[in-house]
Formats: C-alpha cells, sequence, structure tokens
C-alpha cells in the first residue's frame, strides 16, 4: 500500500484535520500522480458537513486534482512518469452501460466512482480525493494537462470547467447566440469565459452591482443587476440560453421569462430546496428548464485541450492547507475570486 | 354585417345561453364557412367561467371548428366555396416577428389573435369562437380539410391534435424512442395516436386502471398505473419522452425520475398552480422539461394531412349545443370519450 497524507473530516461535525492513509499499490491500469494542487469546490463543504446525506466518513474531500506521475502501471500505454496529470470528479465508472458506451460516465446507469465520498466498483473500497499529497487512478480517468497553463489556475477546470463546458457544448450555445450567465462564481466565471470562447454575447446576471466590473473583466459584454425590476424587465424575451450556476434558491419563473422562443434554462447548480414551477412559464415560449451535471471523460480532455489552445484558465486565489476552514467560510459569502485552490506542497 | 347565432357567457358567472351577434364582411383576403362542427375544450370552459382573468365579454367559445366554405374575398386564392374548411385557436397574428417568420404563429411575439376571448389585431375588436354558426377568418389562419375523414371527428384536431403533434414532431419522437403519455383525456388520446403513428412504444401513465383497455384499444403498448409505487419504480429510467397532457397539480420530479439520460418531460397540459422542482432531478441525467403551445398555421395542415393519409381522427361524443352545461360537468369529471364535438346543426 502507498501511504499518504492528507486532510480528512472524520465525522460530519469535525471539519477537517490531518490525516494518514494507504491508497492501492499501482495496478496493471493504474497512473498514480503526486498532487501539486488542488481545486476547493462548495461541494466539498456539502459533503464534510453531511449536507446531501449517506456520506462516507473518514472523507478527503477535493475532485480538481493536479500534479504529475511518479509511476505508472505495466499496462498503461498514455502516460508515463514525469508527465502532468489531472483527475475530476470521477475516477471510474461501469464501462457497460448505455451511458458509458456513449461517453456520458457521468450519467453511468450502475453508479459511476466519485473521486471521493463513494465506492469503488467493488462497491465496498471507499474513494478518497485530492486533499491529499499522491493518488492512483486507472489511466482510463486520468487527464492529459497541458504544460503551457498555469498548473495551480488549471486545477478548477476539472470540476467547475467541465461543468460549464459541458452543457454549452451539449446545446452548441455559439456565434449568434445570447447567452445569460446567472451568478458569478465559481462556475459562474467559468461560463463567462467559455460562452464569450464559443462566440456567443454574453450577459451576466447578478444580485450584486459590484459584481459589474469583474464581470466586465471576465469577458462579459453586458450586465443585469436581477434584483432591479426595470433592468429585468427589459431582457424580457432576450437570451437563447441561461446558464444558471446558482446553488441558493431562487425562482426559476422569474428567469424563464427573459427567454426567447425556445429558450433553455441550464441548471448547473442545484439549490438545496425544491423551487415552483408554473407550467405557464414553459408553454407559451416552447421554453425548457433542464440540468447538467459535470462531463464525461472524453469530453473533459476535449475541454483542457480548448483550454490549453485558448489559454483559459480560472481565476484563482491559493492558499495554505491549513487555510482551509476561513477559506470555507470566505467561500460560503461568495468572498472568492474565484476559486480557492490548495497549494500542496504547503501539507508536507 | 354578417348576422350570426351562437351561444354565449355574457358575464363570468352566467355560463353559456343563446346570443346574436355580427360577424364582419368577408374582406378580400377572408374566407367564410358556416360552422359543422365545434369541438370542446377544457380551455373553454376555464375561459368562460373567468378562471385565466382578462376576459371580454360577451364571450364565444370554440376552437375546433369545422364546416363549409360559403363565400370567400376576392383576393383569395385557396380556398373557394363549398370547399371544407377549418379553423383552430388562431385567427391572426402580427406575422412580422421572429416568430411569425418562422411559422411559429403561436408564439407571435406581438401578440397573436386567437380565435376568441382576444382582439383582432386593430387591438380593439373582439373575436368570437365557433359555438355559432359561421365565421369569417382571414385566408392565411383557416385550414384545408379532407374530404375522406369524419368531419365532426376531424374537429377536435384543430386543438388536441395539433397541441399533440407538434411537440412530438418538434423533438422528433419516433421509431426506437420510448414515449409516455401521462394522463388519458382529449389531449392524452390523441398523443397515444400519434405516438404510434410515428413508430415509437407508447406507455399510458395514469391514475386510473379503469383507462388501461381503453388506451390499449387507441394504441398503446404498455400502461403504467401511476398511483401504484410497484409499478412506478419498474419505470424508473425507462422514457425516452413524457408527453405531460395533465392540466391538475402533479409532481414533476415524480416523472422527471422515470426518464433516461437526457431524457425531455413535454408540458402541454397546464396546472392552474406551480408544482415544486428541484435541480436534483434535471441534472444527474441531463434531464429536460419543457412546454409546448398548439402549433404554428404550416404546421397544422401538415398534420392535418397526415391525418387524412393516416386515417386518424379525434374519438368523439356528438352533443346538442342544448346540452353544453351537462357536457361541461362531465367534462370536468373526465367523463367523455375523449372529446364532445357540437353538431352545430342543433343550433338552429
Amino acid at each position: 500500500m502507498i501511504a499518504t497524507k492528507g486532510y480528512a473530516a472524520q465525522t460530519k461535525d469535525s471539519g477537517l484535520a490531518p490525516w494518514n492513509f494507504d491508497r492501492r499499490e499501482v495496478g496493471p491500469h493504474d497512473v498514480q500522480f503526486d498532487i501539486t494542487y488542488c481545486g476547493v469546490c462548495h461541494s466539498d463543504l456539502h459533503q464534510i458537513n453531511g449536507e446531501w446525506g449517506g456520506e462516507i466518513f473518514p472523507m478527503v474531500p477535493g475532485h480538481e486534482i493536479v500534479g504529475r506521475v511518479v509511476a505508472v502501471g505495466s499496462e498503461v500505454t498514455r502516460f508515463k512518469v514525469g508527465d502532468l496529470a489531472g483527475t475530476g470528479c470521477m475516477v471510474d465508472s461501469c464501462r457497460n452501460c448505455e451511458s458509458c458506451q456513449k461517453g456520458l460516465e457521468q450519467y453511468c446507469l450502475n453508479g459511476n466512482t466519485l473521486t471521493y465520498n463513494s465506492l469503488e466498483q467493488d462497491h465496498k473500497t471507499p474513494t478518497y480525493g485530492g486533499y491529499s499529497n499522491t493518488i492512483v487512478v486507472n489511466e482510463d480517468f486520468v487527464l492529459h494537462i497541458s504544460e503551457k497553463l498555469d498548473l495551480a489556475a488549471t486545477a478548477p477546470l476539472l470540476c467547475a470547467g467541465i461543468t460549464t463546458y459541458s452543457p454549452l457544448r451539449h446545446w452548441k450555445v455559439g456565434k449568434g447566440h445570447k447567452l445569460a450567465v446567472l451568478g458569478l462564481g465559481g462556475l459562474g466565471h467559468m461560463g463567462i469565459k467559455f460562452g464569450v470562447a464559443f462566440g456567443a454575447e454574453v450577459t451576466v446576471l447578478s444580485t450584486s452591482p459590484k459584481k459589474e466590473e469583474d464581470a466586465r473583466k471576465l469577458g462579459a459584454h453586458n450586465f443585469i443587476v436581477t434584483s432591479d425590476p426595470a433592468q429585468l424587465k427589459s431582457a424580457m424575451g432576450y437570451f437563447d440560453f441561461i446558464l444558471d450556476t446558482v446553488s441558493a434558491e431562487h425562482d426559476y419563473n422569474q428567469y424563464l421569462a427573459l427567454l426567447k422562443t425556445d429558450g433553455v434554462h441550464i441548471c448547473v447548480g442545484a439549490p438545496p430546496t425544491p423551487s415552483a414551477l408554473t407550467a405557464f412559464s414553459l408553454i407559451p415560449g416552447r421554453k425548457s428548464i433542464a440540468g447538467s451535471n459535470i462531463g464525461g471523460i472524453a469530453e473533459t480532455q476535449e475541454m483542457l485541450d480548448f483550454c490549453a489552445e485558448n489559454n483559459i484558465v480560472s481565476d484563482i486565489e491559493l492558499i495554505d492547507i491549513k487555510d482551509i476552514h476561513p477559506a470555507y467560510e470566505r467561500m460560503l459569502k461568495g468572498d472568492v475570486r474565484y476559486r480557492f485552490v490548495i497549494d500542496m506542497a504547503t501539507l508536507k
């Protein structure tokens, strides 16, 4: 076994603290890489706090993981020692179901294996995430990372990046489209970057007028303060797509009114409680409200390659792992531009 | 002016009673046809009861109208005296907006003119519907009706037919798809017929086990009683599409769970009150919930031609206009197989 250092939550009320654990030996199809950086996702906090139910403790969070390969299994062909490597939200899936066969491992019908707080495909071995110094992953779930990009700022692409890239590609958002990005946080700021890169006219919808300057710096063409009824009214029927990154409660009907005929409201943020929806928001313009979850492995690689070609990374604040709790507190207040990334050298 | 006999509601509490009124003279682009049959739509009752707000009284309901042309304007080229003709939910639209230019007059951005309880494009002349002996409509909103089909049973195609045909075509439902039709009423029974005609495997979802025999007679391949948790559970992740014809309150999340990855739940029924929707019903399978409203004029003609070729009509009960109130009462109880149609000869 491989002795590993990490930060773990021991129970749902414990918060995170240093924890030593073992990772499996490098199997024939495995890649081991030492973790250089790991992004901090909102879902890390939800899960260590036990907010989603069914949590597995001890829990080592983290699913925006980049580093350098230190060992490869005998059958591994796609990686060699010294390569940059990354892993996102998944480390395995059934590989046989209709979704997996289509490269949609994120929708695996038999249950994929998430990077942490999940079970391997043996349905008994827990997985531990990227708040740690090294990780062993089947090569099919390891991504190539370009040497061209800032490595720390690349980490959040593995979750925040693919979560926004995938739906914009799936719904073919691009030139001639008017895209609204609802919420300007870790997901929203990537939504702006991809929307602009794909050629759409991008408008940020935010409750906070203070975010306008940042939104425009990130490339947004327009900004609407959603708490101002006049601004909202002026945008009625304006957008082809809304990329909804908000995970606090909000009224879908209010935003559906901003869509054109055949417009699509795409949820990538998931509020904890249901929201009231009336069919009258959908029927008069053949509108849709849809959801999208991260992306498949092939698409994640496509996104990383696209980012390398187009020089797209996340805007980040690098932190010491000892500062993870204050970072969570700031994240809860929306006080981060726009993703915390842990410098894993601080774990030593 | 053209002296016209009809049944009208004089106020929101009055119910319907005979009423004489005038229709405009036949203009150069108008077609006048004497009404032989008019279907009875649930929305007729909502509107005469003033349930949707903004009603215009006196109100002559009816928007599933068929009959025979008795006069045409000097510029009319598409109809001649003696032709069968039909009119559905719309009699005009702005004709200039993005939707109208695409043949989506049902989504006219400047407000289309509905067949009754609406205003002409002059924004002041009220429209009166098909519970009457004759009607004058601009030829662009008059449909050709085949002599091959039972005329009375054709009337409901103008609303119930196009409302279910249009979304199934828009989402390209056909061979290889598993389609659920939620609710077996006026809309649902047409949804079955079209789903089967398009080659889909059709399953009816209904609260009432008594409807199974009828569902199968109408062509459905499967039947699920939605009040039976075991039957619902067995259909989890099974359907590509759900055509939701239910206008009573229901839980969208329960039905979204029955969809496959990328499945679409299409609302054509509109419950009066909002329903709780959680993003967790949409995100894990990239699912959508969408709405659809009748169809454009060109598509309505396409549907009528498809029905003539494939011998598809509505299952109806023909009534005397004097029995409209008991018919409404039965309709409210779901006691109609599957659409009441008024024999307009009984108006004389």
